[in-house]
């Protein structure tokens, strides 16, 4: 088991060491030998966690993927919502999330499939827009994979603009106006009028999930999802 | 006159190597050498131009800037659309235009300016925005500045996505697909019914604009615009 620990501690630090350099020279231009020694770990014990350059980096976009245990409320919306100033708020703490889209915006990195982390996002958003619709919230002519990929693609530029205006030091706020712009063409006037989109929504949703008890965390949920 | 029609040759030939050294490499690890070498210009040549990586860099986001010289209609709206399409007609077309938008994006180009890549864009959608609400064309509770900023985050974000999927192939839909979901949040119904949100809207446009007289296309146009 502390073995185990170990090989968990010793896989964290070489992603954050990865993102660190990835975030400096982007992906192109990194090598293993830089992310070896500002992990400080052998190459051994690297190659028993990644075989390549491709697959550490792969490892810090799957990083940024979205959390698996928001709490599950009634309105899908209200879901959707949580999942963007969530990662806001993720994004404005946790270097590994950062370095993770801007992989997935690093235009260099030719060989990296960083549609894979678009895809992934926007099949998550896509699976929320059609519980939404099974519950009324939608309105009739929307296309959930349209509106999938389009706040997919929205919310990574938005941050990128952030990041490159204050160092995200107001990306809650631009999510939160992001969603006050899309959600009108989306949702019932019903439902729109209950949404909670403030800014400081993602820190509050975030510490709640974080709080949530360790065996329902730990294990991926059911996408239906079950009230606890 | 000769001489200085070598001179704009010899620019655009260093920011058209600089735009593949930069799409190659990123900013960080891209080298003067690499563009003198790829560019096939002296070094003399080049700090004639540019005193510097940065300068080259600036020029490079600067050829990505907007069109000074769109048609211009009774629908600001509708000139605000045409922005985004003619924006994106160029991303699949002109290498400068896509390594420029790289450039705002590349979160390991540190000490360069990119904010001010993203603020000349919110800047002109800003003004245009600003025109639509003097001729009553936008919703009364909208933001100029907020709407600016988003369209422009989301813009950038979503030709992202489209280059990591499919190299820019499905961007006209993309955008416009953007469009259709954040312009019900801020037109009124009556202008949102008149305007022309179509995929192919922007190769249209574009023609239009290469087509207009080169007296009016060669100096910048006034922000009022004059009808031709």
């Amino acid at each position: 088991m502390a073995q185990q620990d170990r090989a968990i501690r010793t896989r964290r630090s070489i992603l954050e060491a990865a993102a660190k350099v990835f975030g400096e020279r982007g992906y192109a231009s990194a090598t293993v030998e830089e992310i070896l020694g500002r992990a400080g770990v052998t190459r051994g014990a690297l190659y028993f966690h990644f075989s390549s350059k491709e697959e550490v980096a792969l490892g810090v976009l799957a990083a940024q993927m979205p959390l698996d245990r928001l709490p599950e409320g009634s309105s899908k919306l209200q879901k959707l919502v949580d999942h963007g100033m969530v990662m806001a708020y993720r994004l404005q703490h946790d270097p590994l999330v950062q370095a993770g889209v801007s992989l997935a915006l690093d235009q260099g990195a030719g060989e990296l499939d960083r549609n894979a982390a678009f895809r992934a996002w926007a099949d998550q958003l896509e699976q929320i827009l059609a519980e939404a619709r099974a519950q009324g919230e939608l309105l009739p002519h929307i296309d959930v994979s349209d509106t999938a990929e389009v706040l997919t693609g929205a919310f990574a530029g938005v941050q990128a603009m952030s990041q490159a205006r204050c160092n995200r030091a107001d990306l809650g706020r631009r999510v939160s106006v992001l969603l006050r712009h899309v959600l009108p063409g989306i949702s019932t006037p019903a439902m729109l009028a209950a949404l909670d989109l403030s800014p400081e929504r993602g820190e509050r949703v975030f510490l709640e999930c974080e709080a949530l008890p360790e065996t329902a965390s730990s294990a991926p949920r059911s996408r239906e999802g079950t009230s606890p």
